[in-house]
């Protein structure tokens, strides 16, 4: 609940928990997405089939990843929230319209990967969405900074660590993007190792590893 | 929780907590069903059939507009909250029931818009469910208004605003679903329209962007 | 969050929030996924085909009811609750397992309706459902007042309406069931009117109906 | 709220409210999916059929009965939590993945059970999947224990129970997963009787039907 219901200077001041009931709610969606997709998928021949899919389940632990990092990233950003206003909000819908979407072109991705004369055009989707929930993300942060919607208490270190990584995440994949035109399946691995380096928390895990040595 | 459990005039005193909850669920979850269509469609031949499945895809960006748009009401409406009772928590029912049947008919107009045969009929269906979530929504703010379920802390810039843009979306369902029995494709245009004048922020936007120039 | 971690008659107190906000989840899950069948369902030849599908709308509302209603008799007995224990919390999850499984029977209805020869039997176990719902609710509240889980500010009117409206209810289901064997439509129309004598607040209703009168 | 924002060994303090609102939407998801399966299922011919098809249904209870048990058991683990960290949040993340992963080999092993050939394959990656559920909770409990993320209050008996049934339940796991390498549908029975084991409190039973003798 805000301490102080107008602010002077315009923004309106709304409760963040709905706000977080409802990112949570669609982010949970989105995750469940992917396994309906692996729910609906024919399972067909046992082992070997399963090995000839490593596509599919490559496509999928990504956006796994993807919309796990989205939904670290956008914990770590609402946390420092001292209050929202009627943009933001609307910002925060158009981020989770972006997350929601991602199980779709995750599963065309599946699909060119089958059918090789539709993997660019698939790859590149898929690419463009990684690279809206990222940007998207990022434009919610500037906004939130922009309008002063943080608390006193600052940023925090999960948050610091997502605006670090903005840099190079995007030129990751502005790079893994063009790649793609010409080779769909490098792209994809390359979506893989950004993906792997948006979640892992380095300076923790190095952390937590050499505390108790 | 309810500072005093029984209020005079009769109505009973529940936690809304639980109402917000069950609602974002549900917002969340009619709001997933849209993207569900989007993935279960069969993807078909790339690049040009995305071009031409265009109709599909702006189906879909109404009805996620009008839902993000019904839920971003509730929200500013139950902000304001003091107090539910048994009527309201069954109203707040209903509302959820026609937000969440809107992915049906959405599907509808996506099909209406490949067979023209059934164009009217689908597209009718369709406006009258955008106009249900309007009316019901508005009946949960005026029972909330008649049973003073609000608290003294005055409605706020967001539910005045929807107050203030009911009318003119109403008049404006009314035509466009008139429009819809001649022309259906103009009604999907019209419809469009309606839902970007409900989501965007006319005055905040204007404050925002003037006041850092 | 419990006032006293350890009560002394050996129930162990656990936070109810997580329960409630679980049971919501599923709760909406379950109400969604019958808006899933409609958009499942082949929509066909327009107007006069969803004229001729009148039993499967009749079975979505039906179910829509009981659930909504099941959903608002749970809110009434947590609302209440000071604490829960590990039986409560095993018997809420068998009733989850019964609502979350109610839109599976709905389907079958609504295929029953149009092949005749298993009506009788697919009427039946969404009666059955419809009545196992009932009775489990019946259920957590009893286990929850003999042991002395709810709070001292006493059930409230929606939770002693429930408590009143549970042997008729369960006696009309019980009739319905019986009448099923023999004339199934008949069955889901009592269906249809025992789903809205659960949900109509009569007595809430007339109050605010004659207050301002 | 956490009390101090920043502790001094290094990790970070997040509120643990959205993690828990996530977590319940993803397990709530899980339970759901599985019900989605069963709706999916060609129903087939009444009655017989119903009792024909009765391994989807006992795999449908197993699988309910360990996902039940898994938010039961990461209820009580978050219960204690007087904050998270960063790796918390990850390894979070992974068990939530194996849990919305769990409705698919559910699938795969009805399937299994109709077409003998891939039942050795289809049994084993389903007690693979149980067995990757436990093994990760038990691994957020460790990492929690060791990075003392519980509050002083203590870890309450329901965390205490879960601990306590690690190791029988794990060596049963590896047991039935070796036994249905040979005969699968014993490992099915098997797989039963640790989900009834793990989720069944006999302490509180017996002191709930005793107590009032």
């Amino acid at each position: 609940m805000p301490a102080d219901p107008d602010r002077p200077h315009g923004g309106r001041v709304l409760s963040k928990d709905r706000m977080e009931g409802f990112s949570d709610g669609v982010f949970g969606f989105a995750i469940t997405l992917l396994v309906l997709d692996l729910a609906v998928r024919p399972p067909g021949t046992a082992l070997q089939q399963v090995l000839h899919a490593w596509p599919f389940y490559l496509a999928y632990v990504i956006s796994f990843l993807t919309i796990g990092g989205a939904w670290l990233a956008h914990t770590a950003l609402t946390d420092r929230l001292a209050r929202t206003d009627s943009l933001f909000l609307r910002l925060n819908l158009l981020v989770l319209l972006v997350v929601v979407f991602l199980p779709f072109p995750t599963r065309l991705i599946a699909e060119a990967l089958h059918n090789a004369s539709f993997e660019r055009v698939y790859v590149t989707l898929y690419g463009l969405t990684l690279l809206a929930i990222r940007v998207l993300g990022a434009a919610l942060d500037a906004y939130a900074r922009r309008e002063h919607l943080y608390s006193q208490k600052g940023e925090g270190e999960e948050l610091q660590s997502t605006q670090r990584k903005f840099l190079p995440v995007v030129t990751g994949y502005v790079i893994a993007i063009l790649v793609g035109l010409a080779l769909p399946r490098l792209a994809v691995a390359l979506y893989f190792g950004l993906a792997v380096y948006l979640v892992v928390p380095f300076r923790e895990t190095a952390r937590a590893l050499f505390r108790h040595t």
